[in-house]
């Protein structure tokens, strides 16, 4: 089912004098394409709700032991969709920028690209140095986390085959799952 | 009660046989020093398990009508804590960084620095056309957003007598609260 696919189906369904609820998994307004929809019920005048909710890029390093902020190591964090979307014009993520900030990255949809982007972060700034975990299945029975550092996660995760979809951490913040990823 | 008291606290009546829960607002782990408190517990042998929860830095925005994420707008945001702690030994923020970045900035506590802010980012690169919105109360009843631009943002909440705290958010998906504003 494509995005207008959907979109067409809640604007349908709503104008048929239905409640509709659309239910997602993590928060529509991060990469959830929640706006999108919203926008066509704008357009339809449907009038509607946004409930927000918890995000993967936050809660899945929280259940790993990794909290995206810590005092006295960071003040900031960053979300990126790390899967390039060539139909976006002129668009792409400014990695000089990412490697420069002294935050936590997390990076979703990563995987594929882990090889190319850790390069790049080396290449314009971060330490080769820095922690980083990848995190498949978070918060699931299943969960994997590979903890690695940045000069070092691509041959790690190829070696251990990490596939998609995972969650992934950068930043002296990964430090701390060897104290808190043990109990949560 | 201090940060310390409070992990004080915690410890010693989970020590005494309690079941402690520690509720707190937004996410623990997103400028909630859930961690330091973690940490307070792993310390003492106290097990613990962290539950995440949805984080005033993107459910303020949300029920404002910007998504922090959207199609063909941006990949990525990043959330800064702008007030800054002069306990953090040499750390600061790298406005550089987030000047050049192409995404959504979310800035917490940052009312205060509103117009060192500003001032900042466009020296570094960001356009001062850039949309901006100062939410203050965000998702209660008496909340109220201030829209402007990156050059006119910090006049604009002086003149309006904006207090902290707010949730103040730089970038175009600020756009889309004319459209998803009125309903949300």
């Amino acid at each position: 089912m494509t995005q207008d696919q959907i979109n067409g189906l809640i604007v349908d369904r709503a104008l048929a004098g239905h409640r509709v609820v659309r239910l997602k998994g993590g928060d529509p307004f991060v990469f959830g394409r929640g706006g999108e929809e919203a926008l066509a019920c704008v357009r339809a005048g449907v009038p509607f709700e946004v409930v927000p909710g918890v995000t993967s890029a936050l809660a899945v390093p929280a259940y790993a032991g990794i909290p995206v902020t810590h005092r006295g190591v960071t003040q900031d964090f960053a979300v990126v969709s790390a899967h390039l979307d060539p139909s976006m014009p002129g668009a792409s993520v400014d990695w000089e920028s990412l490697a420069k900030g002294p935050g936590t990255l997390v990076l979703l949809m990563a995987v594929a690209h882990l090889e190319a982007i850790s390069s790049e972060l080396i290449k314009r700034g971060r330490a080769g140095t820095t922690p980083v975990a990848v995190i498949r299945d978070g918060t699931m029975p299943t969960q994997q986390v590979l903890t690695s550092t940045l000069e070092h996660v691509a041959a790690d995760a190829a070696r251990q085959e990490v596939r998609p979809p995972a969650v992934v951490v950068i930043g002296d913040v990964v430090g701390l799952r060897d104290q808190l990823g043990g109990t949560a």
